[in-house]
């Protein structure tokens, strides 16, 4: 049987989660790597073509997913309306308020092609999105939390860089026990942000920097620091590659609803050493999806939330059903 | 608006928590309850009408979804394929050896009747099984477990009943922690049943009787209990009534995986208080999706893995993907 030919749109950390894990997919086969760098400078962990994104038409009938392995505030926006009129595509697009728009976007462009572009996969949005679906749905007298960490938060790390005198910096989002074990115990609280997470600082200053000045700055940004309880720790470079290099995350979804007089909890939970290794997990797992979906002519853009989750396996029914059910 | 209409089809616990719980789904309504009894002695909680199961018949347009809330030994095997001749169906088939041969006969007459009979929902089998599905494919690479508890089984505790001198008795299933947790540190341990639950047994002895031989009895039966580490504690009629009358259960579905050198935890888990409610809250759930799949013309038997998530929420799209992706 021929395999599921896969390309890699962009080569940071997703795309080479995505290149390492492949081989675990007996149906998948990785058949290019495009980039916009100069492909000569791209040291890949394959032997598989690195192509320059400009050449991607030629590969129009050599792949049949893309998976979009760019980042979601400027590459996907642009990216995924472009090859959705050439590819099936896969990405990982989390600019939540800015999902409706992208939808409407990707699906006049995938439907005109006859292609499928599913969206937003990963774990949130993704497994996290699904299971409050299937939790609302199942218990509609009820209420859902959702809890991140503990994980690095990119667009806080960054934060911290930009504060003059910061050389390095490490942003962990933390979920509060004490929060999450009152909504374990069905207590329906209400919480404020600052109530569900804290966030801990690895920092790096530079020479002489004023560190009392830095740790103000920190804790009084407002949006990304000023509501929550935050704690600074100055480190040095060596201690912060040695022991923050890795980039772990996890999270929780807990729905806690009742029937009648009866309390029922569901709760997932993601405990992840690598962010960006599961997420590409994730995309390998749905490509096959997409694949499945255009030969069946369902095209246009998708969200986890339409697709079959038999379609996810490359078993048969008989087999899932003898085997998982 | 029309609503769907429902009919239950077996009324004991299963059958009373779809009466209770029906009206938290605005688009549903209860249409009638069927039994095998005499209608005039079954005393039901709202003023639905109660119909003798030989005039089903008539029913045949006036039901949108049949739930079929009898029991897996003897009641669905023979009445879900007959149902599945005049009504799209839904129902908590759990003899998990014998759904591959269950899933064939109800899926022949379903097609031939053009109806949808969606088979074996709930929580095990049902979202246990989806979550093992959907661990697996996301990390091939992987071990799931399953653990139940706490909770009562019901043919552990027919099986204390029928030993001599036995009066009544209530079985708890209760997951190990210590076998929980090894899973969960990711190292992936084989477990015997007996390792990964243990067995705790309220008996009310008749006066005058053995315990210390009602005793062993238990604690050496075949299958039951010989592989489990049991514990047998004799109590009073009144004790049992006050104490162990509720029905809670739950579980965990546990999957430790890995991309590359690094491991990944995806935990999934019920806290139930009532078993019986809980499930019929998920029949409820999956009736809508039943309906809706029908007239989509996707008929035949379906099983939880071939529905698309969308299909069980009552909310469009475009809701969907801004509240909950």
């Amino acid at each position: 049987m021929s395999k599921i030919r896969i390309g890699i749109n962009g080569y940071g950390n997703l795309g080479k989660g995505v290149e390492k894990n492949i081989s675990k997919y007996e149906d998948l086969e990785l058949v290019a790597i495009f980039t916009r760098r100069d492909p000569e400078s791209l040291k890949v962990l394959s032997n598989t073509p690195v192509v320059n994104i400009k050449d991607i038409e030629n590969w129009k009938d050599k792949i049949d997913v893309m998976i979009m392995c760019g980042g979601s505030a400027t590459d996907l926006p642009k990216q995924v309306p472009e090859m959705s009129k050439m590819f099936n595509t896969i990405d990982s697009f989390d600019t939540h308020a800015k999902i409706p728009e992208y939808f409407k976007t990707v699906n006049e462009n995938a439907v005109n092609s006859n292609k499928t572009s599913i969206i937003s996969i990963g774990w949130d949005p993704g497994m996290f999105s699904l299971l409050r679906l299937y939790d609302n749905c199942i218990l509609p007298e009820g209420k859902t939390y959702t809890f991140w960490g503990k994980g690095v938060s990119q667009g806080h790390s960054d934060a911290i860089r930009r504060i003059d005198g910061v050389k390095n910096a490490i942003q962990y989002t933390i979920p509060i026990d004490e929060a999450i074990n009152r909504v374990r115990n069905g207590e329906n609280p209400e919480l404020t942000t600052g109530e569900k997470h804290l966030r801990e600082c690895f920092v790096v200053a530079e020479e002489n920097a004023d560190k009392t000045r830095i740790e103000k700055e920190i804790k009084t940004m407002p949006n990304y620091f000023d509501e929550y309880h935050t704690e600074v720790h100055f480190i040095t470079e060596e201690k912060l590659k040695l022991s923050h290099s890795k980039m772990p995350h996890g999270g929780f979804v807990i729905h806690s609803g009742k029937t009648g007089e009866n309390n029922h909890i569901i709760e997932y939970s993601l405990k992840l050493d690598s962010n960006p290794e599961f997420t590409s997990s994730v995309l390998l797992t749905f490509a096959r999806a997409a694949y499945k979906m255009n030969k069946m002519g369902q095209v246009g853009a998708k969200t986890i939330f339409d697709i079959p989750p038999i379609m996810l396996s490359n078993k048969t029914s008989e087999e899932i059903i003898k085997q998982l059910l």
